[in-house]
């Protein structure tokens, strides 16, 4: 037997349309975005892959991309759990900054290094920052765990706790579950789920709006396809592609 | 000191615009519905009442409803609970029918028996009907306590339990409630609330879209102003005598 596990980058954000460095900033989905999340939930109805439980982060554009997703699906009354630990890498003062601004100003290895080193984060953002999420209600319990940059090994320190205390409890279940979230954040749980080095998790794009779905052991977790199944394999392939071209 | 509780009825669906039955058949929000729903959200903003939890029924017009007025209000990001007993009543036999029609058919006394007596429930829908929800997955835990027809009686015997065993431990913790459901999951709770007579209940209507905030005693759970204050109480007047007339 084998647990099932979606997992569900959101759609296109205001801010990926502008092309900017987002990370914590809690941006809205664009009208594309949104079609994005209700064609995965057709995905989902064509593949017969019905969620029973979703995860997201406290981010609007995950939230709202499982949401559209889930009703496409007719899928909407599940229930819905929420944690701060799916929320996208924080990118400290590069919240907000145009990335081909970013890319000019500081270079091809500066930039490559921020975007894709496993445990260089950029620098701290200011608390003051009009960027900054310090002091909004939803991370009011963080106390010290608020960050203020995060690079790919502290987004992996911060989100295992909860997968083995809320995700791999509702698989054990024997749920289907949906993990609907962020670039990084789902970058950390494939790294996990494939036991991808350090290295080779750089080159690894997740695509928005693409249901990527694990069938994972049910003794071992151990995904029994390595790299999962993305539900419309070939528009999975283009889309991370461009993934990986951003500020070019 | 005073618990903090806003009842939010969904905005317009698409049956409510055609005039017909809804029950619980999953009809969706018209355009309008989501627009009042959004507007909904931004008089809770403007009031200061932010909800730390929602609470919503198994059916999309308030999952949808409470999603775009959290969302307006900055709050999308609160813990979400859902139960089929915050449900609309299920009209039985007259779900998917028009209420003009149906008006004209039976008569005023016979139609307004159906809409409105307490104990006297529609003729049961059958389980083949094509607007049964008998078989759907949302409904599948539900064995004998599976609705065909409801009279608003059988609405609070269903509600009530939640009512203690959810929704109250939620206030008790400080939490302002939003709960987000239906005209009559509402004049179910609104009757308990505010200790309404079986006769008087008939003449009470819920606006859609419009937040209606209850501050509660915390040793008696007795509303500190009867009836609660509506956050645009114009705008709720005029709507609910628009409720009242439906199908003439």
């Amino acid at each position: 037997m084998t647990y099932t596990l979606v997992l569900l980058r959101h759609g296109e954000s205001e801010w990926n349309a502008k092309n900017l460095f987002t990370g914590w900033v809690d941006v809205a989905l664009t009208e594309k975005g949104r079609a994005e999340a209700v064609n995965g939930g057709r995905l989902m109805v064509e593949a017969d892959v019905l969620p029973d439980v979703v995860h997201t982060s406290l981010q609007r554009r995950a939230i709202n991309t499982a949401a559209l997703a889930l009703d496409a699906a007719d899928r909407h009354w599940i229930p819905v759990r929420r944690s701060w630990r799916l929320n996208e890498r924080h990118y400290g003062a590069l919240q907000g900054k145009d990335k081909k601004q970013t890319l000019e100003e500081y270079g091809e290895e500066q930039f490559m290094l921020w975007r894709r080193s496993f445990d260089v984060p950029p620098p701290p953002l200011a608390d003051d920052d009009e960027y900054s999420q310090v002091g909004l209600p939803q991370y009011a319990d963080l106390g010290d765990e608020m960050p203020r940059t995060e690079c790919l090994k502290d987004v992996i320190a911060r989100f295992l706790p909860y997968w083995e205390a809320s995700i791999v409890p509702d698989l054990k279940a024997g749920n289907t579950v949906l993990v609907a979230a962020h670039g990084n954040s789902l970058r950390a749980l494939i790294k996990h789920l494939d036991q991808i080095s350090d290295e080779d998790i750089a080159g690894l794009n997740v695509p928005t709006g693409m249901p990527l779905v694990y069938e994972l052991d049910e003794a071992t977790l151990a995904p029994t396809v390595a790299g999962g199944t993305y539900l419309d394999p070939e528009a999975a392939a283009a889309a991370s592609a461009a993934v990986a071209n951003q500020g070019r």
